[in-house]
C-alpha cells in the first residue's frame, strides 16, 4: 500500500507514525510556511525553507537503529545564548540546503542517515507565508482582518474564517508545487490529511494548485482525520463538523472517502455524519486518543482506525447515515461487527 | 604501524593526510583550547569543549565515500545573523556532546558518519585555557605580561616565552589527560608532533602531565614536525631551532628521535642539526611545501619525509652531525643514499 500523509508538525508526527504499522511504504508531504521558533529564526537569517515541520516527519519514519541521529536531530541547544532553542536537526537540515540547494536531495541524504523508511517531501521547494480573513478581533465582530504569518494565524485571538497562501514573491504570487509531492499523491493507494493544526498545517496543501489538483484527480482512497480538542487560537471554539465545512470551503472540488474521528470528540455524531457525507465521505469513529492526553492521538489504536476505515464495505444503498452512525456505536464497543 | 599525531588546526589536518598515505591505524590527539571563532562561540555559550580543532581532524581521516557529509561538517552558514560563520559540524558536535556528556563516545559516533579510519580523540575532556608570558609589550622590552587565551597568545604583538595550561577551573588547575589518548601514545610505533601554532596547538599536549608522560616513557619513534614559515603573532621571527629549543624549554625530560623540516626553510642546517641533537633526534630535510604557497605542506612529501626519517638508519658512532647534514643535502637532490 503506497500511502502519502499531508501534513505538519505534531500531527503530522502522529499519522505517520500510524502509517508505518501499515506499510513500509510512506510518503510525508509537509508544509512550508513556518515562520515561528528555530524554523522561523533560520528561515528569516538565510532564506531557507523552514526544516522544523520536514525533520518532525524524518524522525517520525527513522529507524530505530538510527535512534542517536534521531535524538540528535531533535536535540535543542541548552543555554542562554544564540543558539538556544535550535534543534540540531533543522541547522544540519539548513547546511545541507545552503550546500546542496535542492529540498528534495537534501532530504534524501538526511533520510539515509536517519534511516528513514518511506520519503519525506516539501509540499512546495520555497518557503510560503500564510495569510488569513480573521474576524473577532474589533469591536464589530464581523470586522474581517487579514493577519500574516504562520505563527500570527496560529495564536490569533479572533476567528479564523479562510487563509490564502503565497509563495516567497509575496501576496499575489502563487506557491508552486513540489513535483515529487504531486507524483507521490497521484501514485497513491491511500493520503491522509490531517490531523494538526487546520488552518496552518492541514489546509495549505489544499492551496497549492498542483497538489489541490492531484488530490481531487488521483486514485487514491483519501482519509481526513480530525483533531481530538479544537485549537486555542486557530479553530477555538470549532466543532469537528466545522472543521470539514472549512476543509470544503477551501476546496470545493475534493471529494473524500473516509472520515476519521475520536468518539469522544464528537458530540453530536450525526452531525459529524452529514458533514462528512457533504465532502463524499463515510465517517468512521474510534477511540483514538491516548488515555489521559485527550489532546495526543494513540498512533497504535489511530493506525487500526485508519485501517478499519479503508477496509469498511460500502454502505448498503438508502441508508448511509444510519449504517455510520450504527458504525460509530459499535466502534464505541470496541467491535468490528461489519468485517 | 600505529600512529599517532599530535596537534590541532590545519597542521594536525596536513599531517593526519600524510599520515593515511603510511597506515590506516591513525589516531589524532587534539588540542581542545581554542576560544575563537565558531568554537569560542561555542564553549562560551554552551560551556563545551571547542569542537573545531576535533571537526578538522575528523574531516582529514573521512573516507571518500563520506565525502558530502564531510563537506557539510566544514560548510559554514553563511547570511549576516547569529548563525553566520558557525560550521555544521561543530553545531552537530556540539549537540553531540549536549546529548552524549562523553566526548569520546561522541567522537567515535560522528567518525561513523564520517568513515573516519583511524580515531580522533581531545587531549582532554574539559575545555582548556593557555595562558604565556609574553615580552615585548611595554616600553620596556624585558617586562612580561600574561596574556590568557589561545586568540590572544596566537596574535599577540609581543613575543611569546613559555605557556601554561589551565584547567576549567582556571589558573592553578591542572589539565587532565583523555585515557584514551594517553593509551594510544602508549601503544604506538610512532608519535608526531607538529606541524602547527608552535604555542597554541603544538605544545599545550605537553602540558597536560598525563600525556607528557605518555611521551616520555612511550616506545614509539617520535617526530617532530617543523613548521615551513614563522607565524606572525605567536612565533614572528622564530627559526627552526629555535622553535625546537622552545620545545626542549617546555619539556626537558622528552627525547625525540627525528626532526622533519623543509630544506628551504632552515637557513643554517648545522644550527639545526644541533638544536635537534640537543632532542636526542636527527635531523631530516626534505622538499615537503607546496610549490607556490610557501606556508603550506605537501601531504605527499610529507608522508615520504616522514618515512624516510622513521626508516633512516642510526648513524655511524661518532659522527652524528656530519652524517645527519650529509643527508640533508642528499635529500635536498631528491635521493635516498642510505636506504
Amino acid at each position: 500500500m503506497r500511502a502519502v500523509a499531508l501534513g505538519g508538525g505534531r500531527g503530522l508526527h502522529v499519522t505517520l507514525t500510524a502509517l508505518r504499522r501499515l506499510t513500509d511504504d510512506v510518503t510525508a508531504v509537509v508544509t512550508v510556511a513556518d515562520d515561528g521558533g528555530s524554523s522561523g529564526r533560520l528561515r528569516r537569517e538565510l532564506g531557507l525553507l523552514p526544516p522544523g515541520d520536514l525533520r518532525k516527519a524524518m524522525v517520525a519514519l527513522a529507524a530505530p537503529e538510527a535512534a542517536l541521529w534521531s535524538e540528535l536531530f531533535q536535540h535543542r541547544f541548552g543555554g542562554t545564548g544564540a543558539l538556544a532553542g535550535h534543534a540540531i536537526g533543522n541547522l544540519v537540515l539548513a547546511g545541507l540546503f545552503e550546500r546542496l540547494g535542492d529540498p528534495v536531495a537534501v532530504l534524501a541524504e538526511a533520510g539515509r542517515l536517519l534511516g528513514v523508511r518511506g520519503r519525506v517531501l516539501p509540499m512546495c521547494t520555497e518557503p510560503l507565508q500564510i495569510e488569513a480573513d480573521v474576524t473577532g478581533l474589533d469591536d464589530d465582530e464581523d470586522v474581517s482582518r487579514r493577519i500574516r504569518g504562520q505563527v500570527a494565524v496560529a495564536t490569533t485571538p479572533g476567528r479564523v474564517q479562510r487563509i490564502r497562501l503565497f509563495g516567497p514573491g509575496g501576496p499575489g504570487t502563487v506557491p508552486k508545487g513540489c513535483p515529487e509531492a504531486v507524483d507521490a499523491v497521484l501514485g497513491a493507494d491511500v493520503v491522509l490529511l490531517g490531523p494538526g493544526s487546520w488552518f496552518t498545517s492541514v489546509l495549505p496543501h489544499l492551496l497549492v494548485p498542483e497538489l489541490h489538483d492531484a488530490l481531487v484527480r488521483t486514485a487514491a482512497r483519501k482519509v481526513v482525520v480530525l483533531n481530538l480538542v479544537p485549537q486555542p487560537g486557530e479553530t477555538a471554539g470549532f466543532s469537528p463538523e466545522l472543521h470539514l465545512d472549512v476543509l470544503r470551503g477551501h476546496a470545493p472540488d475534493l471529494r473524500v472517502d473516509a472520515v476519521v474521528a475520536d468518539t469522544g470528540a464528537v458530540p453530536v455524531p450525526d452531525r459529524l455524519v452529514r458533514a462528512a457525507a457533504a465532502l463524499g465521505a463515510t465517517a468512521h469513529l474510534a477511540a483514538v486518543g491516548v488515555d489521559g492526553a485527550p489532546d495526543r492521538h494513540d498512533p497504535v489504536a489511530l493506525a487500526a482506525a485508519i485501517d478499519r476505515a479503508l477496509h469498511r464495505p460500502p454502505d448498503p444503498p438508502g441508508e448511509p447515515s444510519s449504517r455510520t452512525l450504527h458504525t460509530a456505536v459499535e466502534i464505541r464497543g470496541g467491535e468490528e461487527p461489519w468485517r
